[in-house]
């Protein structure tokens, strides 16, 4: 019985080591999957019911509060940014353990939306029922249909991920980004925001972030040789800017979860507020260094770490020259527009945090103390 | 004259063998005279004039918007949890610098609070300057007198902390804290959120704190033993729930400034989500454990990372019993009101990373790296 469950197993991998790499592999299908019948580039539309039967609630809420927990408080954290510069709606990310037993301020003015992979979050799940109990209107972002998130809220939208195995979440995350964007898309759109043209240009865009994971994704064989010079460390510092400093935290945990080494991230302009005093020649510092109004700011903190003699390793965009001339080492991703980018750099983390976490001999789906989703308090 | 100067910097000490030391010390002192005039506890009265005189701004205020950056950020943090609970408004506090690069969502109707020591802090300077452009009104919370953002802002309370020279910042944090509570109270009390009897609590608890801090200074002993303990650790974690998870990220930023150890703060119940696979038994866990409605679920925190062998310090409130049993050390601070905690419970974290800072033989006054306000980008 054992062996005919290891080969099942070994089956359900589909020729993957691991779930969790499989899983990052399966990304761009799974965001196609997300997309499909949403996304209507030619057409110029976005389709989603749970919005367009209650688009009122959204153009007119006087906030939105996104309540989380983990991995998905980040995908949080990044549709902040999406929202807040494209709809131009004010956004609150919570956790959500904390908002639970606070006195949030929220009224039936307010949108809620609580994204949870498993739709089972316990302090999600709680958040949502105060939410409700003060008359906001609850969206739910969940990967796994018919769970108690997506019953408990009043409308919300499927991620299209598929079943995610490894503890440590890649595909929930892009996908549920991928669905916060297509709202602010949508949002931004109703709420006369964009222009026709632009609105046109970021659906198109989106629609070429699958094939740019793909891209992304060759890189594998180069992350292996900087996660082999990389795996000792004991400490790592993850810092990005804008859009991407909440990809720096994510790719922080990941590190964290499945490597037990401790990562932390930043947005980058705080380092000079504290953690620059961590930097010396043992601490590898991430740095996410893309195509976008900030880059000339992440390349001067890139000097700074580099003055301190901290090692760094670049996310940046393809044919990149200055980052490359500072870093140690630099992992290249497509271009595409700023708001698309942390669909992007979030890969060659995840896979520098699987390979490292490979070669330390972790358990890489099953990391110790972690549970895939955490139905308890 | 280098002698000179030594004994001029040694008075300046006042017999302290750091100023960092000092500053910790001076916290009642300086907490008195932050609320010096401005506390009338008998009369029932707060009296602060920049609010006095712009009381409407703040009370039909769609939003507060709290921009700092380091340990301001943390005092901003806390202010959060005391505007929102007391004063019924909602609160967004975000970094300096990730504010002042994207397009936040300002209006005429916002009241942005701007929080620096130095008064000089680039990233909140050019902060405020983007709130005015879009018509908020700003009110700044600095210390040094005639700074440049006590000069940029609609109105203000200045923090009389007294000079800070140790570059971590101590009776700074404490008195911001004690500013913006005063504020809080009296947004509270104008709006009718609170009684007058609750009010009137308020307002002599605050008064206390000073002579409770001068209790929780009496543990320093006992601090250094457990010090020395965790002196050698690589790693640690802190953590707190509601008003004390910004404490823990606080604590945790002290430990990185001055002894170069990687700390990290997390709001309690974040810790399933992830960095519960960082602990084993090397990893020294702090966590703030105080009698408030958390407390119950704190202790489970502890049990879970007990059962995973992390070493536990609580900071628990005087006579604590259930935290004593779990832990491997406590560290005790008298009780108070909830939302005054933070004031005390920050005491012993600042001891704790300063006598290890010491014991490491760090530059405890001025850390690698870092300099005592960040006047550039």
């Amino acid at each position: 019985v054992q062996e005919l469950q290891l080969s099942l197993e070994q089956i359900e991998k589909g020729g993957y080591e691991h779930f969790m790499l499989k899983e990052i592999h399966e990304q761009p299908e799974a965001i196609r999957d997300t997309y499909r019948g949403r996304l209507l580039a030619n057409e110029g539309i976005i389709r989603m019911a749970g919005i367009d039967d209650n688009i009122e609630k959204f153009t007119q809420a006087d906030k939105i509060t996104i309540v989380a927990c983990g991995t998905s408080w980040h995908a949080g954290l990044v549709a902040e940014y999406i929202f807040e510069d494209l709809a131009r709606i004010p956004v609150e990310v919570e956790y959500a353990s904390e908002f639970r037993y606070r006195n949030p301020v929220i009224t039936n003015k307010d949108v809620v939306i609580a994204i949870s992979q498993s739709g089972e979050t316990a302090d999600t799940l709680a958040a949502i029922k105060l939410a409700k109990q003060n008359g906001a209107f609850v969206f739910g972002v969940c990967n796994v249909v018919g769970s108690s998130i997506a019953r408990e809220t009043h409308a919300g939208a499927y991620t299209h991920a598929g079943p995610e195995i490894g503890v440590a979440s890649t595909k929930a995350f892009t996908t549920q980004i991928t669905v916060l964007t297509l709202i602010a898309l949508k949002l931004a759109k109703v709420k006369g925001n964009m222009s026709n043209s632009d609105f046109h240009h970021h659906l198109q865009e989106l629609e070429l972030i699958p094939e740019k994971i793909e891209k992304a994704l060759k890189a594998d064989a180069h992350i292996q040789i900087v996660a082999k010079q990389y795996k000792d460390a004991k400490n790592s510092l993850y810092l990005g800017r804008g859009y991407n400093f909440p990809v720096a935290l994510e790719g922080a945990l990941k590190l964290k979860e499945i490597s037990y080494i401790h990562a932390e991230g930043y947005p980058a302009a705080e380092m000079k507020h504290g953690p620059i005093a961590l930097i010396d020649e043992q601490m590898p510092v991430y740095v996410i260094a893309v195509n976008n109004p900030h880059y000339g700011k992440v390349v001067s903190n890139i000097e700074e770490i580099k003055s301190r003699s901290g090692k760094i390793i670049g996310i940046v965009t393809e044919g990149d020259e200055e980052v490359k001339e500072l870093a140690d080492h630099v992992i290249e991703v497509p271009n595409t527009l700023e708001s698309l980018t942390p669909l992007l750099t979030t890969i060659p983390l995840q896979l520098l945090s699987y390979h490292i976490a490979v070669m330390l001999d972790r358990n890489v789906d099953q990391p110790r103390n972690l549970a895939k989703s955490v139905t308890v308090e």
